[in-house]
């Protein structure tokens, strides 16, 4: 690579959040850094897109190697905006987080932090994810910054194959016991609502719930980080279940 | 099965659009049918789920075999609340559609209809998305009847792997040229902003663009499409690539 390496950068929690700006500070090491993220919070919202309003793009920030940008839109449109009207060339790499809160297992679906990199890795774009398990709006992010340097490292110069992306997870804790390669955990949530008790009456609820795995393999991901394990799930965006595929060559239609 | 299979039903148009209630009908023929669906547009909404406002449920219609519901969430949040406040035992079949647009290739990610689907899935339910190429809200779609009740036959009689679910795409045409089980296009959206003029100033962008693929294989599902053959994809919520996994056992973190 000749030139520094050009880095787009965004999340679901919104460019001021805690957890991005640990993260531009980090990356900043590696290339010239071009934040676009959503003005606010836009957890859980997955790969959505708006299609309905306009939304708007600020820059909101600017110093050597650095720029962020607001935008009202959300994680999907933060790249895909970012991509058509902010960067000067293509990036090398996407990068989305680090997430306030775990998006391991099938909460890769909804997080918007996978939603920025599944985007990325939709633009053939080498695109890494990364989420610690804490809710925490002051969380410490100190202890994912070396790992974070290496899976950059690695991916800069490795590349990705076109089509895929990692989906990277911390465990919540001082010191990691180390590294693992995982699969995407089987599981799911229960007890997902709260009845709400709204002043002018109806039928009102509130999202909640548990997420439960009967998963006790270290090489699912919700496991490993359940051990302490930063867990990488190498992911793809080709949905196709190949397997299914073959057999359903006997149904009749 | 010894009672009537009990059917949940979603979209991402919202409860009063044609494709829901064209797929009630054809749904009706096969079991006791529920439909919880948004009580207005959730086009783009993908896997986003609500976290931060509660969601309202209002009966909006019932008959013998049939009842139907307004939620003020997403395509998600609709099957999520259906199953907990709803149904009166686990739904045999999910069912999500039928979609007002094209969900083929890499759209299935930002499909509020594959929403419905993959969140079915997540709950080990068997589930199917239907989906029209218009976006006509008065599209016919009395052409997709005869291959909907195919698919969900095939689907209540042989069930499907848990974790797999299927995406069906038809072509806006009056008579297809067959049925094609396919794998998910390549390709991606271009020129997707256009600037819009905004009354007091600021950056502003509709999101827009062209969908472009250079696959002419007949076995990914888009070019099936164009080709006038009604596309089922089998997709999995299994987002781990595999191949990358193994790859990735070299690298040093």
């Amino acid at each position: 690579m000749n030139e520094r390496p050009l880095i787009l950068v965004s999340n679901d929690d919104g460019y001021r959040a805690k957890g991005i700006n640990s993260l531009l500070g980090v990356l900043k090491e590696f290339g010239d850094v071009i934040a676009v993220a959503p003005h606010t919070g836009r957890s859980g919202k997955g790969c959505a897109i708006t299609s309905e309003v306009p939304v708007k793009l600020t820059k909101v920030h600017s110093e050597p190697g650095l720029e962020i940008y607001s935008c009202t839109g959300t994680p999907c449109d933060c790249i895909k905006l970012g991509c058509h009207a902010v960067v000067p060339r293509k990036p090398d790499l996407v990068v989305g987080g680090i997430n306030h809160g775990d998006n391991s297992a099938v909460n890769a679906h909804y997080s918007g932090t996978m939603g920025v990199v599944m985007e990325g890795c939709m633009k053939g774009i080498p695109s890494i994810a990364f989420s610690l398990c804490s809710h925490d709006a002051d969380a410490d992010f100190t202890p994912t910054f070396d790992v974070i340097r290496k899976v950059v490292r690695n991916v800069l110069e490795r590349g990705l194959p076109v089509g895929s992306c990692l989906n990277v997870n911390f465990p919540d804790i001082p010191q990691y016991k180390g590294v693992k390669v995982c699969r995407q955990a089987r599981g799911s949530w229960v007890n997902e609502w709260g009845a709400h008790n709204h002043p002018r009456g109806g039928e009102w609820w509130w999202l909640t719930g548990e997420f439960v795995t009967a998963e006790n393999d270290e090489r699912a991901d919700r496991v490993a980080l359940d051990n302490g394990y930063v867990a990488i799930t190498p992911t793809t965006i080709d949905l196709t279940d190949y397997r299914l595929l073959e057999d359903m060559q006997g149904w009749e239609f």
